[in-house]
C-alpha cells in the first residue's frame, strides 16, 4: 500500500499493523480518519502516521485492504462444507448469514468510506478487484464441495458462487445491518439462498 | 434539490430538466460533471448551470434523483404482474432481470458518483432513502399480487419484497453489467430469484 520505506523490517511492519488497526477503529467510531486520533490509538505520533500514510486516502486504502483480508478469511473459514454436512443447508445458512451480517456491521464504515473513494482511487479499485477474486475462489470451493457431497444442487459452479457472492455484497445495507436474527428479512435472505442452492429433492424443506 | 429561485415557473422548470438530463449524460460519458460540458449539451451557458446548481455536488444530486425517479418508474412498469401471469415465473424474471441490467448499465456512473458522495451529502442520503422506499412499495405490490394469483409462494410479503430489492441493488456491479444474456451468471441470478419466489409446486421448474 503506497511507498513505505520501512516495511522490510519486522518492527516497522508491527507499527504499520498497529496503525492500520487504529485507522480501522477510528473510522468505525468517528466516520473518518484523523491522524491525531489514529496516532493516539496506536500509541504513536501524528508524524509517524504521516510517515506510513502519505495521505488520509492511503490510510483508508490500508484499512480497506485489512478489512477485505478479514472478509476473505471470514469466507474461507465460515463457509465450511464440513459444517454444512453437519447441519443441513437452511440451518447452516441461517448461522452463516447472521455471522456475515455481524462482520459487515463491524466493518461497515470502512467499506462505505472505501466505496466513496472508489472512483478516484486506482489503489482502492485494485484492492477491491483482487480481494474479491480471492473471496470468490472460496465461494467456488464451497459450492464445488457441496455439489460433490450432493448437498448443493448441480449447476454451473462458478456462476452459482458468483451469484452467491454478489448477493452477500448487498448485505452492507442499513436494512440488513439492523435486521433481527430470525426476523422476517433474515429468514427471507436465508430462504432465498437455500432455495438457490438446494438440490431438487430438498427444495420443499421448510425455511 | 437545493435553492432554485426559478422552479415555480414553467420555463425555469424546463431549463432545469434539460440541465439535469445534460448532467446525467455528461456523467455517463465523461465520468464527472463539468459545467461547460453540461451547458453545451443543454444549449445554455455555464452561468446558467451555476444559477441552477450551486455546486457540482448539487448537480450530481439532481442527476441522481432523476435516475432514481426513472428506477422507481422502471420497477413500477416492468415488474408487471399481468406479464408474470402471461409468461410464467422463470421466463418473466429472465426478461425482467435483463432489462434491469440494461437500466443499470445506462445509469451506472451516476449511481457510482452518487454513492461516492453518500457519506458527505445529506441530500443524496435523503434522495436514496425516499426513492428506495418508493421502489420498495412497487416490489411489495408485485409480490402481493403474485401471491394472490398463486404464482408467487406464500410468505412474509414485505420481507420477500425487501430481499428481492436488496438483491437487485447488487446488479450495479461490473460482473453483472458485463454478463451475457442467458449466460451462466444471468441464468443463476434468474434461477436464484425464481427459486426464492416460486410456490412449492413450481420449484422443480427448469431454470
Amino acid at each position: 500500500m503506497g511507498a513505505e520505506p520501512h516495511t522490510n523490517t519486522g518492527r516497522a511492519a508491527k507499527t504499520r499493523l498497529r496503525l492500520v488497526e487504529a485507522v480501522r477503529s477510528t473510522i468505525e467510531d468517528e466516520g473518518a480518519v484523523s491522524a491525531g486520533e489514529v496516532a493516539r490509538r496506536a500509541g504513536t505520533s501524528s508524524a509517524t502516521f504521516y510517515n506510513y500514510f502519505e495521505s488520509h486516502e492511503v490510510a483508508v486504502a490500508g484499512a480497506f485492504d485489512a478489512a477485505m483480508v478479514d472478509l476473505v478469511a471470514f469466507v474461507e473459514h465460515e463457509l465450511d462444507v464440513a459444517e454444512l454436512l453437519d447441519a443441513e443447508l437452511t440451518p447452516f445458512l441461517e448461522g452463516w448469514t447472521w455471522r456475515a451480517f455481524g462482520f459487515f456491521r463491524e466493518n461497515s464504515v470502512v467499506f462505505d468510506l472505501a466505496r466513496s473513494l472508489h472512483l478516484r482511487s486506482p489503489e482502492i479499485r485494485t484492492i477491491y478487484r483482487e480481494r474479491e477474486a480471492e473471496a470468490l475462489a472460496h465461494y467456488t470451493r464451497f459450492v464445488r464441495l457441496g455439489q460433490r457431497a450432493s448437498v448443493i444442487r448441480d449447476g454451473d459452479t462458478d456462476a452459482m458462487a458468483e451469484a452467491m457472492m454478489l448477493t452477500s455484497q448487498g448485505w452492507n445495507h442499513p436494512r440488513v445491518l439492523s435486521c433481527e436474527r430470525n426476523g422476517a428479512l433474515h429468514c427471507e435472505i436465508v430462504h432465498a439462498m437455500a432455495a438457490h442452492l438446494a438440490p431438487p429433492s430438498k427444495q420443499g424443506d421448510p425455511a
